[in-house]
């Protein structure tokens, strides 16, 4: 992790968009509508690669940076749109995960695609 | 951010995943389909509203609760599918950022929709 | 409906597909990714309009026009895709729709947003 | 194609929403949303297949139903979205195709997954 961590991101994610005068458009739902827009962009990415092509897709440099810079725009809107809401990214999945635990038990879950979902 | 921050969570979710046998269903492929999967669970959760219902939605327990607990879910897969890249989400977001900052000059960007995506 | 129909658009994307030897890459799996992108794209255009001009954004030629070409997008890969499971598209979304009337009887589901995700 | 075809479709999806008077919610933007937020359900369906094993899920009756339902509720809300839009779903399709072909002739797109999006 940069050293800032996602704080210092939060912080610098709020200065950029109050330096453009976006806070207007920056509502939930419109933060979540750029969020999936980018992962959409993310998927076009690995939409013809086999899963075990998309593996090794961060050994293409072309492919790679391109891949990494979706993550970047990703995690961008997903900070903004946790900031817009007042909910900690890390926290909200900790919580999640420990769900997770409860609902796919360990000797219950092993090797199971379908119980992968939601966790 | 929560104590443990996102390498903390990076942690957990690898040791959840190799408890249970998935880290064969985690290839980049895999994950980013299911990040946009939980993505579109945030969506339908915030699709009927009005942005500004969309702003207040936190409010109500029930409606925030979900929506909690569907950004944990989306950082989940993310910081799964980043982890699986071997991309660190925090520098990834600050470099788009960056970039970002270079595309849309705060003189000219200042207060234009047209202007937002990206950022 | 233009002329030819479904069925038309159907053939003439397997001939487009076949003729570039792209059936390969057209599995159930990369083709929902490439859908998803799709709409990726179309929510972008949408992102930060409100309600109100999202409902006036065809009368923007230039606007309009990416709009139009995007849904047509998201149209051909769900078109392909289900041809490639063997799904007829208006078959599956009428029975679907007939589930729905099922669930969301009129006198209950009368103007409640709440009730409306499915249908 | 089932007989009403897509127009029948198109009536059929205006009058459900008219008796529940749910055109209120039925802007551009929250149909785009509620047609990411159902690809996203279809997503998580095939997510944890191979490519492969995504090309044979129609014969298995349960997770081949799902996927059928799925993919109806992304065509009832495409065409809800295109009626919306006053655009014609087939038209807008045929029309991208033709703009594919021009990008991508066949004698240098065979074959080649690199070319494939858009198409």
């Amino acid at each position: 992790m940069s050293d800032p961590g996602i704080d210092g991101l939060v912080h610098a994610l709020r200065r950029f968009a109050d330096e453009r005068d976006w806070g207007q458009f920056h509502t939930p739902k419109n933060l979540a509508m750029a969020l999936a827009g980018e992962v959409g962009e993310l998927l076009a990415e690995l939409q013809w690669l086999t899963p075990e092509e998309s593996a090794r897709v961060m050994t293409d440099p072309e492919a790679g940076g391109r891949v990494r810079a979706e993550i970047g725009d990703v995690m961008i809107y997903l900070v903004r749109l946790a900031d817009a809401l007042g909910v900690d990214l890390v926290e909200a999945a900790t919580d999640k995960l420990a769900d997770s635990a409860r609902r796919y038990p360990v000797e219950r879950a092993r090797g199971s695609a379908a119980k992968a979902p939601g966790a």
